[in-house]
Parts: C-alpha cells; structure tokens; sequence
C-alpha cells in the first residue's frame, strides 16, 4: 500500500467514525449546547472539517477556495493565529448550518483531501502528512468530547433520553491491591521506539526525573467506597479540601459525583445508556479533581503524580484489553479480579494526578497556528492519565497528557490513589 | 353553524396559522432559544397545545390522561398555580421532544379537543367556550412572540439567513401632521358593544379618566428621523435620557437601534427577510421605551399616556387597513400620504406609551390559574399599543393592553409623538 | 428680618442639623457603604456641601475658587450636566477625605455662603433664593438618607452597635377603622395657597383627576397584622405577588421585613436604638412595594393610588402631632386610638402607593443641571407618600411625591390599605 | 537570656512594628476594603492578634476568656477547624471595633501574652514556642499584606494620597548579564543547617530534583525593558500569552502594569510615594503570572522553576544587602552594576516562577487548625520565590515559597528570566 493509500484508508476511518457517533442524535441533539464548556455535536462536526480544510487544504489545494467563507469564523475553535472566531459561549445559538448542511460541508472538504493526498507527489505528502496525521488525533479528541457534551446536553433533559445501547451488567471489582515501585532517576515523556511514532507536542522531550519511592492501587476506587466516603460526611468536612475545591462544595452545592441525584434516598447515575441506580461495583467517574483529592486526603492516601503514572504504567504489558470507545460500553467497567499488575489503566476513567500541567523541561510549542494546540493551556489545569470509556483506542498510551481544570466534572473522571512507600 | 361547528372552525384556523408560520424553520431553528427573553419555536408550538390541554381537556375530557406528563412540567410557561416548571432560560437546551415529537402532541391534542367539542352539550359547552376562546387569543399571542423570537434567533447568525420573503419597496412615509383633542371626561377600557366581545381582564373595567386637552402626531417616527437623532448626538446626550435609560445606553453601548449595525459607514437593519440599508422612509422599529422617551424629549415633544391613545383610537375609521401579520410584509411599511386621520394606528410598529402598566380602577383578576395571565405582571412594565406587522389580526383593537419592560428592544416597536395643547 | 438674615438663620439650622445627626458616627462610621444604594456618611455631609458650592458659589462668588477640584468629582451625585462623577459604588472605597476634613469643607463653604448672601444686593439675592431654598430641601432629603444608610451599616455588623436611644415602649395601636371618600374630579399637586411656597418640580402642576369612590384604612398595617400574613404562609404563597416580586422572594430567600431576623423560633428587628423582639403593636416597616402588594392581595384589599392618598391628606386636619426625625423616635410608633381621622399620616412609615412614579400632566423639568433633580428618575419606581420617623419636618406635606423601585426594603416603608367603595 | 526572655523581646518588637507601620493611616484609611482580596488595616491588626488569642493563649491560659466573644467570629480569617468565620469580602462593611478598639485588643492580649510566657514553667513553654515563633511570621506575612492593600486603597483614591516618604532617586539598573548552573540531582526544601530552625511546612521536607543545565539572568527585568515588551505590541499579540491569559488582557483589558497609569502620552505609577513617570530604570513590578510568561515569551526566554531558583539562591552569597521592609523604600529599587552574583534576589520583587505551588514528596500538613496553614492552599497558584521592598527581613530565604494566583497583580511581583543551557 502506497503511503497515500494508507493515509487515505486512515482519513476515511477517523471521518467514518465521527459520523456513527453522531448518527443516534436528531438534528435537535446537534444543536444544542447545554453550558459554555459543551460544544453542539454538528459543531463538533464541522470544526474537525474546518482544521482539515484550514491546515491542510488552504496551503497546499491548487486554486484554494473556502467551501463558505462564515464557516471558517464559526468554526475555528481557538486558534488565534488563524483570525477572529465566534464566541465559544454562543456556539448553542446557531441554528444554521444544520446538521444537515454540516454532513454537505464534511463530503466536500472529504472528497477534496483525497483528491489531494492522491494527487501530490510523494515528497509532498511526506512533508504533509504529519499535519494530516494531527487532523487524525484531532478529531479523535473530538470523537470522545462529542460523546462527553451529548451525555451533558441529554442529561439536563427531564424525559432523560438515552444515547444508546443497554446498561453494563454489574460484576466483581475484586479486591484493591497496591503495587510497589523503587522510584530513582527514571524516564518520562514520548518514546517513539515503544508507544509508535505519533505523539502531541505536551509529550516531549523524554526527560529525567527523580522519584521517591512509591506504590499505587492496582483499581480505580469505585462508587461503593464513594458511597462510604460520602457516608463519612465527605462533602461536609472542610478539612479534607483544598481550598478551591471547598469554596465549590458550597457554591455549587455539590453532594455526590457530578452525575449522580438522589430519588426517595436512592441515589441515581445518569449515563448514556439512562438513568439508572449507580451500581456500588464500577468506579466512580464524573468528579473532580478537588473531588478526588479530598476522597485520597479521607483515606490517608494521595494521587500519584504524572510522573509516577507513566513510569508504572510504562513496565505493564500493554496486550491487556481496555474498555475504550470501540467496546461501545459508554461507561466504565468493574475491575474484576487481580492481575498482578495495574488494573483499569488505559480505559474506563481518565484518572486525576497531583500534576499541574506544565512544560516539560525544554518543551517548545510548534511554529505558526499549529502551535496553539497545547502550549497555551499550560495554567490552572490538572494532568489526568489513561483513558476513558469513550476514548478512541490510538488515544490511549502511556505519555498521553489530558487535562482539565480541576473543577471539571463532565469527561469521564476517576481516581487511583497512590501512597508514599517505604523503599 | 352551531356554535361547536364555530368553535371548531376557529379552532383549526388558528392552530393551523401556527403550523404555517413555524413551516420555513428548520428542527435547528425551532431548537435555539437566543436570550433568556426568546423562547424557541417548538417550545411556543408545544405551549400553545399544552394551554388546551391543561386549562380545557384537564377538567372536560372523560378519562383524562396526559399525553406525556413530562411535558406539563416542560411547556407551562409561568402558572405557578399548575404546577413546578421549567427554567425559562434553559428552554434552548431541551433537545427533546424534537420539532417532528411536537407536532404529534398538537395532533393529539387537536383530535382531543374536536372530540370534546363535538361531543358535549350545548350547555356545557357554553361555560367552556370562554377558555377556548382564550386558548385563541393565546395562541395567537405566540404566533407573534414565536416571530419576534425567531427574528432574533436569524439575526445572531452570521450567515444571515431569511425567515420569508423579500424586502419591502420603499414609499413616501408623508409629511408628519397633528391632531387635536379637546380631553375632558372620556372612558376608556373594552366596550363590547363597539369592539366584539372578547377582550383581556386586564382592557377592564372600562371606566372614566379626565384628560387635558392633547395632540397626536397623525404617524409614526421614521428611519430618518430617528437618523437625524443620532446625528445630533441622541446617544450621547445624557440630558435627553431617563436616568435607566441612560445606564442601559452606557452599559449595553446602544448606538442605534436593536437590529441596525454599521458597515463601513452604512446603517444596515435585520429584518426577517433578510439584512439591508435602512430604509429612511419606513418607520423606526425596535427601540425600547428609554429610546423612545429620549427621542420625544428631543423632539421637544413626548409620548402619549395610554388613556390619549386610546381615546383617539376611538373616534377614529377601523376600515382603513392596517399591515398586521395576515399581509405578510413582515415589516413596518411606509406611512403613504396623510389621510386626516392617524396613519399606521393598528400594525407596523407597537407604539410606546408613557403610561405604566397597571390595574385599571376597580381590576380584579380572574380565579385559579387563568387569574395569572395578565394581573400579575403590573409592575415594571409599559403599556404598548395599536399593533404591529407581526401581530395576527385578531389582537388590533382600540383597547388592547400591550406591555414590555422599558427596556426590551426585541418587540416591533416604534413611536408616536403626543404634545399636550392649547384647549 | 430682612431676607438675608432669614435665609441665613435657616442655612445655619439645616446645616447645624446634619452635623448633629453624625456626631454619633465615629470615623469608621461614616466612611462604609454597606451596598451599592447606600452612601457612607461623610459623603452624604460633603455632597449636600457641594450642592451648595456648585449650584450657588460657583455662579454667584467673586473669584469663585473650587475649595478642592477633585471633590466636585468626587461629590457630585448624579448630575451629568456638571460633568464626570465617582462611580457610585466605590464611594465606599475612598477613605480620604476623611470625615474630620470634610468638616473643614463644610465650614468653608458655610463660611462663603454666609459672606456671599450677606453681601449681595436684594435684587440678585431674591434671583438665588429659590436656589439657596432648594439646597435646603436637598439637604433635608440627605439627613434621612443618613439615617436610612447608616442603619443599614450598623445592621450589619454582628457587635449590633446602637446609633442613639433607647427603645420605644409599646402601646396599644388601636383598632382599624375605615374612612369613606366619595371620589369624582379632584384637584391634586402642590397649592402654593394651602401647604407653603416650597415644593419640588415633580409636585406640580396641580391638576384635575378623576377618582373612583374609595376607602382608606384609618392606620398602618401592624407588626402583629403582617406576623398572621408570614403565619398564613405569606412569603410561600405565589398567588399573592406580582411576578417580579415572587422572583425576589425566591431570589432573595425573603422570608420576613427587611430588619427582622429569627433567632430560636423568635423574630428580632434591628432597629436604630439596637436590636429587640418584634413589637407587635408597631407598624411595620422596612418592607418593599411588592411585600406590601402581596401584603394588600392577601387581605383582600389594594394599596391606594396617589391620587387617593393625596386627595385624603388634604382634608385631614394638619395639627394632628407626627412621628418625624425631630421627635428622635429613629421609629414608628404605634398608633393609638382612633381618631375620627387618618392616623399617622405624616411620619412613622412612608407609605407605598399603587403608583408609578410618572410625570403629572404638563410635567416640564427645570432648565439646566438642576432639572436632573426629580424627572429623569421616572421610570422603574413606585411614589411613597406622608414621610417617616427619619424625615425632617420639613419634608412632610401632602403633596410630595418620594419614589423607590418597587423592590427596595432599606427605607422605612409601610402601608395602609385601600379599598374601591360603594358610593 | 532566658526563653521566655527572648521569646517577649521578639514578641514585643513584631507587634510593635505593626503598629508602626498602620501609624501613618488615619482610622478611615483602615476600615476600607478596596476590592475582595484586600483587608482593611485593622482587620489585619486584629487577625494577627486573634491568631495569639487562639492558637496561644486558648489553650494556655489559666482562667481563658475571650477578649470579645464576637471578635473571634470577625477575625478568624479561613480558619475551618476553629468554626464559623464572617465572610471575607465583606471585611469593609464593619466599622466597629474600630482603630482604636482594635488597639484596646491588642493591649489586652499582649498583656496576657506576656503574663502567660512569663509564668509558665520552661518545659510547657519549650512545647509552645513553636506555635509563639508561628505567631511571628504569621504577623510578618500580614506586616507584607497591610502595606500591599494600602496601597491598593489609596491608589483608587483621586486625591493621590501617600502612604510615607519620597520617590526613590533614578540609578543605572546595569547590565543584565547570565550565570549558568549544570542542574543534576540537586536537593531543594529548608535546610535547618544553613537556614536557621524556623519554616513553614510548605518548605518540607527537603528532596531530591533532577535539573537539567540552566541559565538565569542576573538581574530582574526592569521597566525600561518592560516599555520595549510593550512598544513591540507585547499586550496585543495573543501569541505571546497562556490562554487564560490572553483571557484577562481582553476581559480587564490589560494594556500596562497594575498600577501604571496612561496620562497625556506618559505612563505613571502609583506607588506608596505617590504618583510619578515610570522610571525605566526600576525593576517592573505589579505584573502577574500570565504577564511574567507573555515577556518571558516575547523575550524568547522563560521563567525559572522554583527549584532552579532555589538551587541557585543557595550557591549565593547571602551577605548581600537586600530591599527589604526595614529598608524603607517601600518600593524595588535598581539592580546596580554587576557583582558575579544574582543582583535583587531577595527582596525588591517577588520572583513569578513556572511552578504551580503544589506538595513537597512527602509533604504532611501539621495536625489541627494549624494545618490549615498553606496545605490547602496548594492548587491554582504558582509559586514565587525571594521577596520583595514591603517583607519583613525574617521572611526572606532561599526555600521560603510564596505564592499567588497567576492573575494577582496586587502583590509587589516582577521577574527574573531564565533559559535552558547547554551543559
């Protein structure tokens, strides 16, 4: 297969699959934007074509025209470099293009990509197709926040309407093990000779660092030691937050995982399949970070920090199956029994760290619009690892930095907690 | 024609004259609700049903059963005695039920009340017919708001997309003339003999008011004229401002009216056919009463009180005709040459009044819910009258009670000089 | 006397009054602004000052100097015409002046207001007079507001400092009479021939109105009346207030008048003599136009319109003793026996009327920065009529018209209720 | 000297210098709180000592009584553990206790200080002299915050009043010049050998980093360079900024320092002086995070991470003079030429780091109130390094770890650059 067949065969899958997730929701769904953090899914359609046809297409297309010149202010999510864009709060208020005219927009910018990537030479294409293979993991991310808005914007819906599929069986999370790790100088950052050659510039460079001795729990904490922690007067004592997170238990009100209400002294999770009583086995997801940290502070543990994650996550056996996008779960799984080794570790929950998201010591952001991707967002945001439910599966490895502010609660949030270990 | 067969035959009028203004709008566009003040379309379509269903079949129909109880949370609009509702400012994140889910609850409910109709005695019927015709009058409320609404839904789209139709050929708006009335004891509030029998409980109880001799401008303030104002500072002139008003110019930096924005020196105004130049010879829309007053007291003039308005309106011709919604202009029009009498008095633009809106000597509102239709709204509002290019027939008349804070800009409203006069 | 000396004895009596009611607040006192509509008590003794100096020195003085330019930024209320202002808000936020050099400002202007009207020909003074006259009454409006807002900043503060006193005692406060007015074309606004040569420009012109027959109750609603309203589930029933109303009781959690507070199932009332259990014999005050509306709807009866009001005050006999700021209550009192006629009509409580504060017919504004003193605040407000245990004596008489929007509660309102009546 | 000796002389001479230091303020300047952040003057005189009354003397004290019951309430500034605490911003609406109160309340708990560690036995006095020395740094960090918040009152007063003294004389900033540092497995965190014993627990416990090689520059960035930053379009380049960053420059419209001020084409600064033309010479100061990292970015260098720092503070020379409060200059002062050394690294600016304040490996916070100290603290801050012109002497060391949100601009913040070596 020639590299554009490759790149073709590739582009044509990632596009396919924004479509199949879209497919369950009405143009009604795909309009609306449920608070200023949640963008409509037929945006989300249309701004992932919009990078395409911008970093892509604009430069390299002979005889260059925008499909719609409005379309590249509507549709630029944040990308200064690239000119003035609509404000990001009032994506809900646009009705048009519909989700019809959306699907028009992605076939033209589809057909005009492969007529590119088949037409140019092959020097060309090698100098191209690292911005296409971004498109790829750009709206792959896109893919997961899709999923994570419409589980908002169908959430708030008093007929609770379901996205799809039927609710997870309950089953054993098995028994909350602890892994030992001896720290040192070790590595952290993308190795491109064992995690494959693509990574996000917040990756790099692979760098030292000096660890403590450390261990952490081999599952994530579930919604039954929740239950307990809430029990025990969690959301009530201050003296188990950070200050920031207090102020938002009592501004907001907050009583239990974001997702969760109480019926009749029954407490309630809403999830993409409905709504349904949360079930003691999972684990717990949709909470903060000051939400987590709390839970670690109450059971005299800590989480681990980024570097911690990835140097244990980098000595497991990457053959065992994760509960990502493509098992279409929608939802984290029960652990089940031991393994030995760090259960739950790509899938089910992005897990909270201790990280603030910052540079990587000699991290450079990339030259021009591109390198708005990841750099600017380097304030006021915590580093999550792993994966979640709704995580396509090449989003999934060891260095991947996600991140949040840590008074977010709608992506799919949970916690594995970590302890100082004698060496 | 029994009455039933009346009732019915005004009944499927009207419910259909909301299905047709609601055909151009796509499931997208009946979802957006823009501000907190517009309600989205299949909200105002749902509503509308959920009145009949509520306030007619509830207590009538023989084995009631709601066709979907959500929805009596979902569409009560402000009732608080039906019941817990849901936030105004969050009807634009309902995605569901969907424009196609609405339009089958009209049907459903539209089979109900031909049934009942159909199928109860004459005697019944009579004490029922007053709420029907109400639940008439309702609606129709909401075909106007439902315009209003959309209005402003089109107009935050950069794409600029139409509602219906083509703009309006401009036309002479004719010399501005004055009209003379002696005052004195006059009456005012609904007459059923001169104006059909139903009216609001807030156009009674008729009653006396003494009024000093005053004169009325014969039409409307222009386009043009309301250039003139800007150019002679009108939005930058505190002293010309209530003090309320002058906060909003500096707080919302109004310049010009609602829907004008300027384009390399050009005023341009969005209407539902589309954005234009502004005509200069139609007359002035969307300005709130603090605009209004300011203009007046430029003009070395004022607004009307409501009793002066409707006193004239009173003495004057109804046979001229008036642009209301069933012209489908969509648009204040030009006023054309002086007639002797008041121009553009029903249609074109609501006229502002300097008259607040409250209980008429001897108001008491109806009991149970009905009773909060209009009472409870009397404070910080002001009275509108005569009608405009969006308002259905039906809801001209001399004694109609319009009302909006003095700040709303999004209703189609204009202004008529009033000056008080040597007797 | 000539006029000279009479002027100068009146200015030297208003002023010394000011001074004497701040000599209680220390330093501190009088420089918070508790909220946004109060203003810290060395702005209100520097701003009357300045009235005085920009209004009368700096157009009259020979080689009128300013005794310090930023303080006519500073002290300037609201008159746009006199250039820019400090943003009210932040008055609290300006520690200097402190209050001892804003007693040398006022002795200073005091100083050259004495030199100015001994000075001047007859001619020109008989010219500044109605001037001079005015800042009197402005004044006289300001020492209330003093008390109103230092009330508020002691309210505050969990010491519960006391500004002066010692508690009423309570006495009877007698039976609710009724007493009946025919109504018909009556004469209301200032008569110069009745109620003296000084009124504001919002009096006049006295004008014709048409009343209804009516009835008027014969005292204020009691403490003990408004405790059966919040028994029988006031603050909890929608179906007693206007719209706008019931959104600040939920907004706002009221539960009770303004001042009062409930401690072990008893309520208190902060008052300006300390904080004690709520006398049930007193009249209530401290609540907001909507409170009393709601108050009215309850009891089956309406607040009077100010017609109504004002057309009664005028055939009361004058001599009957009022509860004004000169008594040095700082409270209502109870009302006592009836007497034939309308009790506590003048002082106690401002009492709320069912009127917008609007422009009588024929309305004009003065010429100049001095007509911003009462027109451009028509909008948004309901008229208060008869004055309060604060206002100075000089501010009670039947014709004046004192606004507020209809939901402040921090002036010491009350009300009496109405009734239409057979005639 | 015996402890309890030397323990009364420290004690006496940090309360007496807060009194010094409130000494110029009049009783008004310290009741006001200009914004949020800011606590009036005689909160922080009564904080300070409320700390003594229940840390200390609570516990200790034979026959403990409060002070003021109330006073525990007021002054209790984020204490969870010790119980319910007025709200924060509301620091400026309590005029009583006033100044000299507040005076009267320190007397009182002196005087029990004093009775209380001159009476007590040598080993009871050994346990709590931690918490005593704790009380001194506690009063010296609100030594720092009195004087940056009264500098913020009065900087919003249009009088421009001055706090003490006159402007600094102009002198040549210096070169800047760059010292390089190999980095390798260094160790940060106090070091009771060479620090003295005090430190708050933030500072522990000492650990290993690995840094790569490093530079920083010699000297901090003065307002000569910062003109330059700004001239090149340094406020209007989104490129250059953090996210949120480029958030605040737009939402507060940032175009300058805190306190700079645009009059005629000259930039002022307000300082505790008065108001002068920026000096270029003059490190800047009053910038927050997101403006240090936009110059940092805009000069193609970066801000040093809080260990860097600190393993080069440790290699200086700590015999240098450094701006610090006891120098009474009250603002930063120019570098001077080049010594070899680090030029202003303690005192003159607080130093913006690239590290997010967060837990040593390791870190505990202590048990009880105390606890509550910074640990909680430790999210959505970054942490600052050195010292600044307003520090009490005893709290400038190499590990003493500051820190602000990256939007606060009220602190005396500047910035030293940095840059990756090679080795």
């Amino acid at each position: 297969m020639t590299t554009a067949d490759a790149l073709l065969d590739r582009y044509d899958e990632v596009r396919a699959y924004t479509e199949r997730l879209a497919a369950p929701l009405s143009p009604e769904d795909q309009t609306v934007q449920s608070m200023p953090d949640v963008s409509p899914t037929k945006w989300h359609r249309a701004h992932v074509t919009w990078f395409f046809e911008s970093f892509v297409l604009a430069e390299n297309e002979s005889s260059f025209r925008q499909f719609q010149d409005q379309y590249w202010f509507l549709f630029n999510s944040y990308y200064e470099a690239v000119g003035p864009r609509y404000s990001r709060p009032l994506r809900g208020v646009i009705s048009r293009p519909g989700a019809h005219d959306v699907g028009r927009y992605r076939s033209n910018v589809d057909d005009r990509m492969r007529d590119l990537v088949s037409g140019i030479d092959e020097g060309t294409l090698g100098k191209l197709a690292p911005t296409i293979e971004l498109g790829f993991h750009h709206e792959q991310q896109h893919q997961e926040l899709l999923l994570m808005d419409i589980k908002h914007v169908l959430s708030l819906n008093p007929l609770q309407p379901v996205y799809a599929g039927a609710p997870l069986r309950s089953a054993d999370p098995g028994r909350l093990g602890w892994k030992h790790y001896d720290g040192g100088l070790v590595e952290i950052g993308h190795d491109a000779t064992t995690e494959g050659t693509f990574c996000f510039d917040n990756e790099l460079p692979r760098h030292q660092q000096w660890l403590e001795p450390y261990r952490l729990a081999d599952r994530l904490v579930t919604n039954g030691e929740w239950l307990d922690f809430m029990a025990d007067g969690g959301y009530r004592r201050a003296e188990l937050w950070l200050s920031d997170g207090w102020a938002k238990v009592q501004g907001e009100q907050w009583r239990a995982p974001f997702y969760w209400t109480e019926h009749d002294g029954v407490w309630l999770e809403h999830t993409l399949h409905g709504t349904f009583p949360v079930d003691p086995a999972l684990p717990v997801c949709h909470v903060s970070h000051y939400e987590a940290d709390a839970y670690a502070t109450w059971a005299g543990k800590r989480l681990p920090t980024e570097a911690e994650w990835e140097h244990a996550a980098s000595l497991e056996d990457r053959s065992q199956p994760a509960n990502l996008a493509d098992g279409e779960t929608w939802h984290p799984r029960a652990a089940g029994p031991g393994t030995g080794g760090l259960r739950q570790l790509f899938g089910d929950c992005w897990e909270w760290t201790s990280s603030a998201y910052l540079p990587y010591p000699g991290f450079h952001p990339a030259a021009g619009a591109i390198g708005e991707y990841n750099g600017k967002f380097m304030s006021n945001q915590m580093v999550l690892r792993g994966g979640c439910a709704l995580t396509p599966p090449g989003h999934a490895r060891a260095s991947y930095r996600n991140f949040f502010p840590p008074g977010a609660r709608w992506p799919v949030t949970g916690l594995r907690l970590a302890d100082g270990a004698a060496a």
